[in-house]
């Protein structure tokens, strides 16, 4: 039976340890047809090999949360198996274009431990990276999971919380976007006039859009990433769970956010890097899910004449309109409802 | 918040205007596959290259349906997001093949307007077209929407009603069909030994399979072709609405009929033009749908011995067998459970 | 009304009738992108192109369940739209590997009739090829199904009972799966360091995952093979059936189990035949399903350093854990639960 792996547990992991991760995954023109299917996505550059073509890509690159997914999902086996939840995750940049044809693969170093007082459990900090098929790196992000003791007797290692960034500089983006013949990008096919520089600082936005999740739809997602988490697939298992029934990949929340922003932020075409995220609430099929954005900051990138960047706060939230712009309340946590908050930059044109 | 567009209400129409829409998309094998999985089409033409290549085109073309539904979709930001109806179709005809790696863009130039005596509503006629990357038309038709007003009190507009064809003339069809190496067309691998010249005017065909609706699959559908009409894909929204419940894409009908068709016509490989069509009466996850056809008429194409064409008038219906031919009951309006009422020519080799 | 068939009964068959199936079906990279969305597949080989290269594969093949349902779906229409059951398969063997880009066609020969007592229904058995655009036969496999009579008055067949293998001989396998350089075959990429030779015989293995079934999935994997069956996709008519409801392909159940078979059996990337095969109970939407396995037999392949074979029992169950390996009890059937029990070969690295 010990062919059959159950994951890790906290006390499997020791700091500096580094997992290299099961199994590549090339990704296809049906990965981004499925994508485009689950989520519905409308950025004019991931859309439209002509439309990448004409600003200077040699086609469309595959969107950036599909190759996050697949990064992450690679990583799942060997950290998240038996995760209790997944705190956050900061320090993520996406540092090279991925095109349909490319292999990723990933690797994970543990960066930090901490076991609860409860001593059953305990918070596992990682850094994933994903590269292609020649060695680049794509993607890396930091992650921080609490994950169960197998035995709850085990002395608690030695506490290690490595020192995080608050957000990713400005001069580290950029890298995953190729410069751009930026005079051919056609703002009206895009589907919005606002370049970089119609956004101002505090500025907020209602996406408006909704959309409902279906079992089916999660699952078909999930299992496309090959995220193998039991939690989201075993309804009888669910039953006996605190939440009785099937929970919805967090990564799926991202990526549903992701496409309702398109109305308005048509122009961001690039996720540049994510500053920091957590899943404020579980999701369920049902769910209808809503979304706004604020503008945090706007950068220039040293030398980039073509995209700039703005730095974007994204709520969402379930079975609510966003049109009050649901948050966090200061120290009383979040409005009802709320289930993401993700804080990242994006790249438009100038 | 004015960066997140609600749509056009009737008074943002004046005849004449043309619309260049968003997004362009490129059609990829993933959507062709994603198309089989949703309807299970199986018309040899599209299914396999090797038969495609037998009978002289490069490979297979890409579904003419899928290609309606990819160009409708790119007009609905524009035109119907404020929808109430989409009352009918015309003079619809597919003039180029597609084929993987095509990409299609779309414009729309408003026909006709006119107001409802309610002022609350009017009908607004447009006429799109689908272009590919070369700038060739692939497609176009016109359709005629109920379109919401934002403000009644806004005067109306003087009331222009387009000057329509009762039906595609045979002289205008074949374009999309490139002239075939026919001998080589094999009826057996086919699915059917019915040429054009077996098919009587009257006939009357039961297709007899049947299929179920599901939430996954009518929203996969409709996010796939891009299409971003709320009531299809918000179920919070929709409890409030008369129907309570997230509205099926009438396009996906149309395509669940096509793809039933298959039994009793599965030589009627090109949909080579719509006459008219109109949704009866609406769809929602879980009705069951059948379809019959009777063919009204049969026509030769200019210069063309390889192929001719069929003109079909096909009724899908809901919850109900369609053994017994529900239609039109003259001035009564349809039989219980008449959903779709489509009249196109389709082509098959001779 | 004859146009639209309704499928051959028990009397309209014939031993040595030879049946050419429609439609032929090229295999694209979207379907491969379902595939791994409908069950999550991670073999390796299958996963990763560059995986597939290094041990010399042009890039990877198909899945060869995905082959197998391709296949048994075009062989629907001619023979099994009246089944009552599907009652066993034999003497399946993939004997060349499938690329994305194949197209893949079918036929069958009638090799067995046995006319139940009842004279109601009959047995039919079959054996059919799948054959690739060179001609090439990549799959066979023998099925044994109960058909409907049309009309009992008719005088029974004469009995003929084929003489099937009990299995097939390892000196049969092997024909799918290209000399490799198996030096190159990374395990801790492949998920697993466990090759053959750490299989024992009468090793059991608790794949331990699970997976619950939707109808979306279920009729969006069985329409993308074009399997036509209506009892799979009409709700309305199996409401009056002796199920109530929608019955999943059994096919899906295997696909399942495989899927779920990773953990514990990373490594066995190629499936090389079926031996036998039954599907002990059906299953319906709401399922979770589960699985296990046992080493029958291992064997080596003449001539091979790269691969070696085992057999494998995999037994699926639903809505219960596998933890105490359900199987059959003797000559009293078979454990609750218990939907699958499938005897085949699997190749591995050695």
């Amino acid at each position: 039976m010990e062919k059959a792996g159950r994951g890790r547990y906290f006390e499997d992991f020791a700091v500096g340890q580094v997992l290299r991760h099961a199994v590549p995954r090339t990704v296809s023109g049906g990965d981004v047809a499925l994508y485009t299917a689950l989520y519905g996505g409308r950025f004019g550059v991931q859309s439209s090999d002509a439309f990448a073509r004409a600003i200077g890509y040699e086609r469309s690159p595959v969107d950036d949360l599909l190759v996050f997914h697949i990064v992450f999902a690679r990583t799942v086996g060997d950290i998240s198996l038996n995760a209790v939840a997944n705190l956050g995750y900061g320090e993520c940049r996406f540092r090279a274009p991925v095109f349909v044809g490319d292999t990723l693969a990933a690797s994970t170093e543990i960066i930090g431990l901490k076991e609860n007082s409860n001593a059953r459990t305990g918070i596992v900090y990682v850094r994933s990276s994903g590269v292609n098929q020649r060695g680049q790196v794509v993607l890396e992000f930091v992650r921080w999971v609490m994950v169960q003791k197998r035995d709850p007797s085990v002395p608690a290692p030695k506490t290690v919380i490595p020192d995080l960034a608050p957000g990713v500089a400005p001069e580290l983006l950029g890298e995953g976007c190729p410069v751009l013949d930026i005079a051919n990008y056609d703002t009206t096919l895009a589907g919005s006039p606002d370049r970089w520089g119609d956004y101002g600082v505090g500025e907020r936005i209602d996406h408006f859009d909704a959309t409902t999740i279906e079992e089916a739809e999660h699952q078909m997602a999930t299992r496309l990433y090959q995220n193998t988490a039991r939690v989201h697939f075993d309804a009888l298992a669910q039953k006996s769970s605190r939440f009785g029934r099937r929970l919805v990949y967090g990564g799926h929340i991202i990526s549903i956010a992701r496409a309702l922003s398109f109305n308005g932020l048509a122009n961001a075409f690039h996720l540049a890097a994510i500053n920091a995220g957590s899943h404020v609430a579980p999701c369920f099929a049902g769910d209808t899910i809503t979304a706004w954005s604020e503008v945090l900051e706007r950068a220039e990138l040293a030398g980039r004449g073509d995209i700039a960047v703005l730095r974007l706060r994204t709520i969402a939230a379930k079975d609510r309109s966003c049109e009050k712009f649901p948050g966090r309340r200061g120290d009383k946590g979040y409005d009802d409802g709320v289930v993401l908050d993700l804080d990242y930059w994006v790249a438009l044109p100038r």
